[in-house]
């Protein structure tokens, strides 16, 4: 690959020059290759981290700060799911009580259940579990059954992202899960609704 | 149905005495039937329209205003299905801007490939469009085929869903679409995250 200008970088990152300049002094980009006093050249591997830095402030709405603590967090992990799972689990906020023994345990049995190698006690775990716990409070309670629809139904959702994901770089796909997976939430969770009706309508008119 | 006091109206509600008077000053509650100069009995209707009214302002976060447009809009549909169609649309805000006419069409072909009985140009499906555009915008467009895979695991879960519901009476429809599609949304958005990460975790490590 070709390195490039910065003025090229701006353009195939989508990210103006004086905001890349401000993420090289605050250390978020790495430098380019200094071909001069006041030039230098720069490689894929900086429109990628670009392109995260973008989607994380962006799309998931992180402060620098927060960027900052997560992109150094994510180099440090030695494999790439594990990088990419950083990145990932920043996006679910910390639950602002923790969820009932019950629900947690509830989710243990699940990720079991469906042999999920993730930790029933991690961000999204703890996020499953206070939403059960909603629901037991709403007085409408979510059936085993339904939630194992529920289970097979978001599988087969990742299963077509992770199907789709081009770039297995690190950055690339830290890029790919943060903005595929806030991005596409609205696209669920609006096809869900569109289907609640539909049914509502054969079914009750 | 054995009428009851309103302080037991109070306990099968969850809502308290005061807020019930308060409710029926405001005319969101339809007076219950009197047995004297300061008492009345109230039925199971009263129950449920209280259940919705708690769900609409603290599940939903709508304002007092908003929950008596929306339950007289809901009381003047001739039919149950459309009733609670208007309690749900109500859920989503409109686009803050107006979605694409590429992303539009997009969603009134999936509309009709799936055969849902569905305004393409609704709240739901405008919700749709704009979470289309957004990811066109951010350079990550879900393609056709992935698209498909959403279509039919919402339709799953929300087959589930209408299969668990219990009341088919127009509030009881109504509140029990409300909770339902807010308080299972997390439980959507937790899953699939959590999918993500176990596949991740199996094809990238």
């Amino acid at each position: 690959m070709i390195p490039m200008w910065m003025s090229e970088l701006s353009e195939r990152s989508g990210v103006a020059v004086p905001t890349i300049k401000f993420y090289l002094r605050e250390g978020l980009l790495p430098p380019g290759e200094a071909t001069g006093a006041t030039r230098a050249r720069y490689g894929e591997e900086h429109v990628r981290r670009l392109r995260l830095i973008r989607a994380l402030v962006h799309i998931a709405g992180m402060s620098l700060e927060r960027v900052r603590q997560v992109l150094a967090a994510m180099d440090e992990e030695p494999t790439l799911d594990a990088a990419i799972g950083m990145a990932h689990t920043e996006l679910s906020p910390e639950p602002a009580s923790p969820p009932s023994e019950v629900s947690r345990t509830r989710v243990a049995r699940l990720v079991t259940g469906a042999r999920w190698r993730v930790d029933p006690d991690g961000r999204h775990g703890e996020a499953l579990a206070s939403a059960l716990d909603a629901m037991d409070a709403a007085g409408q309670p979510i059936s085993d059954k339904t939630l194992a629809t529920y289970v097979d139904a978001t599988a087969a959702i990742a299963k077509a992202d992770l199907d789709s994901m081009g770039d297995r770089t690190r950055d690339g796909a830290a890029a790919f899960a943060v903005i595929g997976t806030l991005l596409t939430e609205p696209v669920m969770v609006a096809l869900r609704r569109m289907a609640q009706e539909n049914l509502a309508r054969r079914r009750l008119s």
